[in-house]
């Protein structure tokens, strides 16, 4: 063909795709093209606005680094990630909602044992959590990885303070002989998505705020099971109704009840107020 | 809303973008949200595949620079860029057709004479160019800034090269009183799309070839219509029916005819056989 113009144009790119050779790769590149210029004849953009789109693109790339994924952030605020998740998640009545995994996740943290304090310097409420795994409609899972990571009173991450290194209110835990384990940390606040890049520009323009409710990170794997990515959230956030990236279901709503001065578990005696979240979580088991 | 799942993500987001102020940002991004949810749903991308997309879109604004444009180089590869281009000149009968900007435009660069020798030491067919700028349904017009720019002869545009400074086979002439312009370049030849960077590595895995049909670029533009922004093919060149960015158009092929050693224009002695181009170009008055 020699002559593309606006009536065969998407066609020729489509049938240019056919010669891919693995069928999956194909499929997804005849369908990305069929709706990407879908999406460009709805809206038909001048050239400007064409250029504008490519800088957006060019600046969300380049400002991902090793600590940095903007893309992933403009997939969560865009509801693709949550899209993805629910697609790949379909599950057995009675298995714990998955949510997204979102930007702050760190491969191979140190394991810790249970009982572990974490944030021991942190400013903030602390907060004792506890929990089982169990397989849908089974029993206790012994040995299961828990990865749990949240943010500090103010907000923030430790991967986002360029002068520090991972972790601190971010561990790794092995349930014991009944599925259970526990810790204790700080009760995490609602913060905003990171808002200094291309995606805070964008929220911005869209009049969209860009925070989060408050919630605790949670991936529970375990050998013959569907690994679980998901968060719980604090009851009466101002934001549950609200989250920038999408990521709330009902069921993960949960009340961390507030605890008066005095003994705790672990052997604690506290000196001031501290919360508790007791939460289980049901995997679905693969095959 | 606290319940996000797969049936009612879409028309979450959507809503979302609803306060969007500017009423053509939020035509853009709700259109967006509900194209690419579209495309997700079609092709159900499991985890890893979400998470290779979202790699490659990193991996090509990270190789982006004030030389490289990976961004319009997908655009361009995905016949995106044509669409866009094809949207934007609907042109009455009689005006010339347009074709991608491409991504080695540079902007202002310096104007010479008619009549210059461009690339007076670089290897090639030497190429005498000529054309006549009109109005579509109008007379010559005078004073027009016409922007030319090719590959040399083993494929590469002076922005390419990381050691050199451009103009290089790039030069910006003027009109005279009857519209014309006229130089002396070198033939161009046909070459490769960057396939150094992600792109190129898409291509690869999609059997596409990178190749672009031979042709020389124009931008020309003259107060009070459209600047046109084209390019002029090579005929018989092997790649005119597969080019990798979508850019061909059966009227914009000309014969570049050879020529026999001896006088040439400009009072030129020609030592070897060398090629004409004559083509001429009508642009679309404004309003």
């Amino acid at each position: 063909m020699r002559d593309f113009d606006e009536s065969n144009i998407t066609e020729a790119v489509v049938a240019r795709f056919g010669q891919t050779p693995d069928p999956r790769l194909r499929q997804v590149m005849q369908s990305l093209v069929r709706h990407l210029h879908a999406f460009v004849r709805d809206v038909e953009p001048s050239f400007e606005e064409w250029e504008t789109s490519i800088g957006f693109l060019t600046a969300t790339g380049r400002m991902c680094d090793d600590k940095r994924q903007e893309f992933i952030l403009l997939s969560d605020t865009l509801g693709v990630s949550m899209l993805v998740d629910a697609i790949n998640h379909r599950l057995p009545e009675g298995a714990t909602p998955t949510t997204v995994l979102g930007p702050f996740y760190v491969q191979d943290v140190e394991e810790r044992p249970n009982g572990s304090v974490l944030a021991a310097g942190a400013r903030g409420e602390p907060l004792h959590v506890a929990g089982q795994v169990t397989a849908v409609g089974g029993g206790p899972l012994a040995g299961a990885v828990v990865d749990i990571w949240h943010s500090d009173a103010d907000g923030f991450y430790d991967v986002q303070y360029r002068d520090r290194e991972p972790p601190e209110l971010r561990a790794r835990f092995r349930t014991d002989a009944e599925g259970r384990f526990h810790f204790w940390t700080i009760t995490p606040t609602a913060y905003p998505v990171p808002t200094d890049g291309p995606v805070g520009a964008m929220l911005d323009a869209c009049g969209r705020h860009p925070m989060r409710p408050a919630h605790l990170h949670y991936r529970i794997a375990a050998p013959g099971h569907q690994t679980l990515v998901t968060h719980v959230f604090v009851s009466g956030d101002d934001y549950l109704d609200s989250d920038a990236v999408f990521g709330v279901k009902r069921e993960l709503i949960r009340d961390f009840p507030a605890q008066p001065p005095g003994p705790a578990p672990g052997g604690r005696v506290m000196e001031t107020p501290w919360r508790r979240l007791d939460c289980d979580f049901a995997l679905k088991p693969l095959g």
